[in-house]
């Protein structure tokens, strides 16, 4: 059992930043969440495209914002548990909650912050009949661990960036990459379209399109797909893989939160603008998941909205400590692990 | 008679912010400040600090932030009423504001956001009786213009970082520079107290310590001061100066501001967490200056106040348009100066 003082549900920019906020105050934060890394959407679905609006930067990459998080609050130690979805939830006598992921996984906590955005991704599926049987034994739908191909025979399938960037990763790492796509067009970033006609140009991507794959085989194992190809005729093409990764998008749904019994407005949990606190005391929620009057999902609105709620999981948590807030130019930051940052001190010196 | 569509009062962080966020709106901005120059307390007080809660930013100074937040409201042209105090407020029958600064310049907008911080900032003046009779003429508390000094005999006083730094800068712009403290002892950073013993062994600072200014002499203009040195004797000296430059520190101010009819609680402005509106509809407070419920006084939650408050003075000012957000990262920064940045474009591009 994880135990820790805040349980983050969603690595998303705003539960990162919460983890600083939260390591000032000394509280130690433990995140789940479905994507395989952290970052949210800001890491999965577009990190190489700018934002415009986060305060003090005229212009940043949202995978450099998450790695700029990361660096921020790597002195407070969070724990992760990565690509699994928190799905249940239960209050002990004690006060504190129980979380547990579709893995299996428990994470206790006296405080949980539901950070999810906009609901865990859901990997868009094939519609293959068998294909439930094969996940985890040769299909995948997002790619947590690029290791596990090396030297494997690869069916990438999708049109767009993620199908076209895995394809490029992946002609370096598997012994065989097949691209199949339904239409010949692929939409995606104009390098990453350019790098692929390249290396089909070299052999090192096999392109099938227009094309389809419409069979899986294999015993316990993926062994073979059977991919349609629709030029004027049909030709199905039987292809000896190992693993088939279907690239067709994450689409996020509030999913298992939804049954945790917060009240829901519009897809999103309603929280006070006090504290962000749900319902459900010792629940918060902050970001693009909940709604309030007023709100904007905006990362920085998140920001702020972890700030407030770290500052009341405190209360919650030592109710009879009275904090006082230290400026960090003032106070400084000390990590858990022993690290320590602060301005120079001014010096009182004589001039002779 | 200057015009706008929010008159922002406070040019330091969030209110720089504000102008961002109502450029996005296509919502001009005016900023007030009784300091010379933007940034507030970050630029005048602490430039040289790092900050560590800055979302984003493990780590930047005061005045780099600052900076940064100048170039991102730059495509919004923003206008800048500098070193003058907003002192009136005046209702409109129309429903707009004029608000007076203390040197008579006036402003006239739909909207009124207050980004006060701590207040205006008033230096810390010495108890000398005819000092009223030389401000402006000689006697000033904070530097404007370095170039005002240029050949000129100047005397500075006072002990701390900022005393060091302008005895320093000026050292090469003055024709002679007399810094006077009370003490030995200077507080202030080690190498600037380093840097002023260097240019007073040099010759190119004159040092008098302890001792202190103790009467003002001149016409129109400021001719001589008298410095009393105060050794085991104690021994008047006559300076023929110039400038005389009090650097006693800046304590900030409600100021005029409190008498304004707005809601004051604690020396802070109550406002509403729906858009942070006052109790004049119209009126906005945000950042440090204002007070709710669960309210932190940090830049990051300025951040934020700004942006509501923004979205809200739309609503006031376009009360039937409707106003859909668009992320910057999928709608871009259109500037008023013609500018244009946006997210490269994803291409729809055939593989052959």
């Amino acid at each position: 059992m994880i135990q820790t003082d805040i349980l983050i549900i969603g690595a998303g920019p705003t539960g990162l930043f919460a983890v600083f906020e939260a390591g000032l105050l000394q509280l130690k934060c433990h995140l789940i969440d479905a994507l395989p890394q952290p970052g949210g959407q800001c890491a999965e679905i577009y990190p190489k495209k700018p934002i415009y609006d986060i305060p003090g930067f005229p212009e940043v990459l949202a995978g450099d914002l998450v790695e700029n998080l990361m660096k921020q609050i790597e002195p407070f130690q969070p724990g992760f548990t990565l690509g699994e979805r928190a799905d249940t939830i239960e209050k002990l006598e004690d006060g504190s909650f129980i979380v547990t992921t579709n893995k299996g996984t428990q994470h206790k906590a006296p405080i949980v912050a539901i950070a999810g955005g906009l609901g865990s991704f859901e990997p868009r599926k094939p519609l293959l009949e068998n294909i439930g049987k094969f996940e985890d034994n040769g299909v995948a739908y997002m790619i947590k661990d690029p290791e596990v191909y090396r030297d494997k025979k690869v069916v990438i399938a999708g049109g767009g960036d993620s199908a076209l960037d895995w394809s490029i990763f992946l002609a370096d790492v598997a012994s065989e990459v097949t691209l199949v796509h339904r239409r010949n067009e692929f939409r995606g970033a104009l390098d990453s379209v350019e790098k692929v006609q390249q290396l089909k140009n070299k052999g090192k991507i096999n392109l099938i399109t227009p094309g389809e794959i419409v069979a899986l085989h294999g015993e316990a194992h993926l062994e073979s797909v059977l991919v349609r190809k629709k030029t004027t005729a049909v030709e199905d093409i039987k292809l000896e893989v190992d693993h088939f990764i279907p690239l067709f998008g994450l689409s996020p749904k509030l999913g298992p939160i939804s049954d945790w019994g917060l009240e829901i407005e519009k897809n999103a949990i309603k929280v006070n603008t006090f504290d962000y606190q749900t319902n459900v005391p010792g629940v918060y929620a902050i970001g693009d998941i909940n709604t309030y009057p007023g709100k904007l999902k905006l990362i920085l609105c998140g920001f702020h909205e972890a700030t407030l709620m770290c500052q009341s999981a405190y209360q919650r948590i030592f109710p009879d400590k009275k904090y006082v807030m230290k400026y960090t130019t003032v106070g400084g930051v000390s990590g858990f692990d022993g690290s320590k940052k602060e301005a120079p001190k001014a010096v009182v010196k004589a001039i002779e």
